[in-house]
């Protein structure tokens, strides 16, 4: 960490910062300049609080972190991709994997039918929300239980994996006896006790990134998943929340590019969530995959305009299907492949 | 609701809108105008679903929802403001009310002595976290069920309330045991779970506004906990995430007086999250009040430059007192009154 | 438009609205709903002006506004695409057509060597900045008139297209002697006696968002132009400004794809300016061809490191070529060309 | 400025930074870290492209700025407070200076008559729009040179100072044959030709923050019109574009606190056009001087409702004279006086 001095402050202010930083057990650097000084520190165990705490002395400009705060999800330290196993698809690797199915569960034949739909178009995994969050406590929210058991039942018709929702740690030894893949939901990227309840089991879990949060906290979010000794994270962008109102979030497709530059972790993307409607998903997952991205994860459902939930951003099978055949195009430009169509 | 069909859109979809929403059990009222027609729905039962739903069909150019989605918290409902009493305060009232104390608690001592030097200078209630969410796994993270204890001792030796902050629904019933208001801290504003549960206790919740939240959101949340019955909640504006960084947060001062005009609800100002630096805390809390805050949360230590955390936007006694005086003078200008310095 | 009452406003209120409404020549069409009531308003010249006069009245929740403030713009009323022919580029037709060029332009033999560079890998127009707008009162700030004559030397012995920012209405006629195409920078995309300016020449205009601009307020700005009687526009997106910033601006891509449904107008993408990093280039621009852009414009020099400027987002010869490799393997898969390699 | 090198990065390419340094003319300190190597440079010319072009050197992880871009605007090296006199009042003084008036200059009787309603409640200056921004173009854009003429006989009369807008470089000498202080619109903040002009003039200038300005950028703008040689710049927050949309803009009061402390011009706030409705234009101006601003300016017209524009965000007489009423009762608990009502 730099301790930067305000230009012109009294020597003993400066003295005072390094005396204080001494005490605190770390060496210092003091780098004079031509405007002001600076004093670097040296040492373990740097972090935000202390930061705080030197900034709020006298004389003190700002100071400035050096080192990223987080370690485990950081290429830096561990430079190689993490490549993810689940049902038959390696997630991170050099395959692009689709996860695709409904909003909300609604009825066995429902899950059943979908997973049909999404699986002979290529998608490897099967999503659908048995627990459902809603920002109006008046909405349809999902059927628990019965709903993960639909899931399962649909895995062992179809194969494919399934990744399920999961909102508090109250339920994730629940929901991990069914789903192969936990998903945190944006609102829940900084429930602290959901993550860590997480890191405990030995699922991967999903991390879809909150709407404000920034890309480094959604990396610390996975740190906390990671510290528990749970290293099999991946991460899902699915749209920020910015002044832009012409569409539900703006899908942040720098940070999938950013993302999986700086960490070793899979970088999943969320065309569904990030644009709200449904003639834009196909066309950002397009822009998705071209980007980088290790996988999609969409809301598809065989009939859109009668679902529970998220109509709206849903697609039926001919445009989920379209949407495969694009992304199959693109992947090879990019040096990808993508699960051929399935008959 | 209103739907608005694209200009020169042709009379068929405009029909299958109209026959779709006599279907759901709506009747319709059409309007012609020069350059497009608009569908108005009437009835009970018009939501967010719905409205996507219309919007994803052929011909339509946007939905426009008429009514507010919250009722309970609603002014245009309930036009008398809510008074919370909790300790001597009248929360809501005529007198604008102060808690203040440490971030987190860390030993009895300095428990009780920042209790006391708070209530001498002016607070009503003292604030203080025994569990403390983190951006960083390797953050401290609180006393737990000691620090509760700690602040109950405070309270019986100060006549002071409490106010607690409860991060997950399982410790609900426990700091419930404790506390005087509960305290949902801004990550988790849309922690649903969490929000029922406090709706279903009969203490009063401050709702914190999360970094992302709109106005209309943090007062659903609110909605959540007011639909299970428990009808005592105060909404807390603590900044929000915006482009600029000079701050740590922006301090949406606006909402504040927004939020006055159209709930009943208490509406409270942070100015030490808000601005995440001490020097900014008196202005900012000298802003709250003079727009209409009925009261201000802050945090203070006798020794904040070595407080186990958040030392940088707490104030020491002197400062705090000040801030009060500062207070004191600005809220007969807006027809207020402060608690009188106790001796 | 449509007027909201509050729930529960007394009927004279209503009244008021309507007769007010009357007064200055509007019909009205009133439903009485189940919670509120809402005036519809018939007519033509209603405008934000009106909808603020109305939303200040007694009793008036909101006002929504039903129309377009845009036509000119709009593809509800112009659906066939504009095609721009600049050089040998049919800009908005099946072909993506690349800009690509220094940031500023620095010598005669700079801007040519760079011409023929991104000529042979596929590029059709050549970019350069004669006039730079800089944050900082201390920048390089181009060349001026010896910087556009360089570009036209260019012009001469390459047979690429030329563009060129223009930065204040003073410069149009000048600039216009030399430009193939006028730049509007993302600063000046409210500057409206420049945007009138060019509304009144008879070249091209590539209209870059602006870091704080809505889409509507940007289809706003190229009505401006249109207004004037010049109606070939070309947008381009080039990165917004949220809360994130690891990167410079954020990558609104969702706004590529929505712009190209809601106008019939060429949209670009500016990916150099749109991340500030030269790594996150390329995939940016894959992103935006995938996702449906006409066209990239992106910054290229011989020697990155030694630019006057913006030298951090400018690709070499190398990694353009790469680029506009892949870009050559995606087009087709969303089902457009790219001119292939010159040699 | 920092060089901060990635963790385990080779030590060529931190020698290939240092070499770099030291051959574009500055001297280096370095400082090996636990984790990271961080090369510190010394030297006067540092500044952002530079900055640019060291990151986007191999192994290197970021650079930070040490020093502040501005240096003629910051309090760090003019301790002592400008205060600017127009009129009688002194703005940056003791004294708080509120200017106000219509949107838009209408006609002589009108003018007149509004100046002589905000004089007797207290206004030093008067404030009207002559040259009109507006985002739609098919919107009133004032009465130009016949409404300065219209605000200069209103001066006569009154003995008010005026303030209104200039848009465009062309009109400064025009402009500033009549006003006392020139206005930078807020989409102007960066209107670099327009700034050095105004900084060739010799009178104040009030420079509005931008929509998306972040403060630095703000104060960055100061510096180019006082590195001209006109160092009487007030500065203006009138409210940035944020997710919230329940106001028009969200008020950044943060700013008005923070900017007061690192600069020494005057810091205004704008609460007409920082909320955009009349009923929070009368408390966020109390918040403002609560916080710390040097004045206030605000629209006022004797009958807002057919006022040619911004009629929804106008007070009329009665409300700014109770609005005045209140601010004179803040001011002293700040510290601060205001003009008595003059009857």
């Amino acid at each position: 960490m730099i301790v930067v001095m305000l230009a012109e402050t009294p020597q003993h202010h400066i003295d005072a910062v390094i005396a204080r930083v001494h005490d605190l057990g770390f060496k210092t650097n003091v780098q004079v300049g031509e405007e002001q000084t600076v004093v670097g520190l040296v040492g373990s165990g740097i972090n935000q609080d202390l930061a705080d705490l030197l900034a709020s002395m006298p004389g003190v400009a700002k100071t400035l972190r050096v080192s990223k705060p987080y370690k485990l999800a950081s290429k830096e330290f561990h430079p190689r991709p993490t490549i993810i196993r689940v049902a038959d698809a390696e997630i991170g690797g050099k395959e692009v994997v689709v996860m695709a199915g409904p909003c909300s569960v609604e009825t066995q034949e429902q899950v059943l039918r979908i997973a049909e739909g999404v699986r002979e178009r290529g998608a490897k995994l099967l999503r659908g929300g048995a627990f459902k969050p809603r920002t109006s406590p008046y909405a349809f929210r999902g059927l628990g239980e019965q709903g993960l058991e639909f899931l399962a039942n649909a895995r062992e018709k179809t194969g494919l994996g399934i990744i399920t929702e999961v909102m508090t740690p109250a339920d994730v030894e629940l929901v991990g006896q069914y789903t192969d893949v936990f998903q945190v939901g944006a609102r829940n990227m900084q429930n602290y006790f959901l993550l860590e309840e997480l890191g405990r089991t030995s699922k991967p879990v999903m991390l879809k990134r909150g709407p404000s949060g920034s890309i480094e906290e959604w990396l610390l979010a996975a740190e906390y998943i990671m510290a528990q000794g749970n290293h099999e994270v991946i991460l899902c962008e699915r749209g920020i929340r910015t002044f832009e109102t012409a569409t539900r979030n703006t899908f942040d497709i720098n940070a999938v590019a950013y993302a999986k530059q700086v960490t070793h972790l899979p970088v999943f993307a969320d065309p569904s969530h990030a644009t709200g409607v449904r003639n834009l998903v196909p066309p950002m997952a397009a822009a998705a995959v071209a980007a980088g991205a290790d996988g999609v994860i969409v809301e598809v459902h065989y009939d859109p305009d009668n679902a529970l939930s998220d109509g709206a951003q849903t697609l039926n099978f001919q445009q989920f299907g379209q949407m495969m055949d694009q992304l199959r195009a693109i992947a090879p430009a990019v040096g990808r492949t993508l699960n051929p169509v399935k008959v």
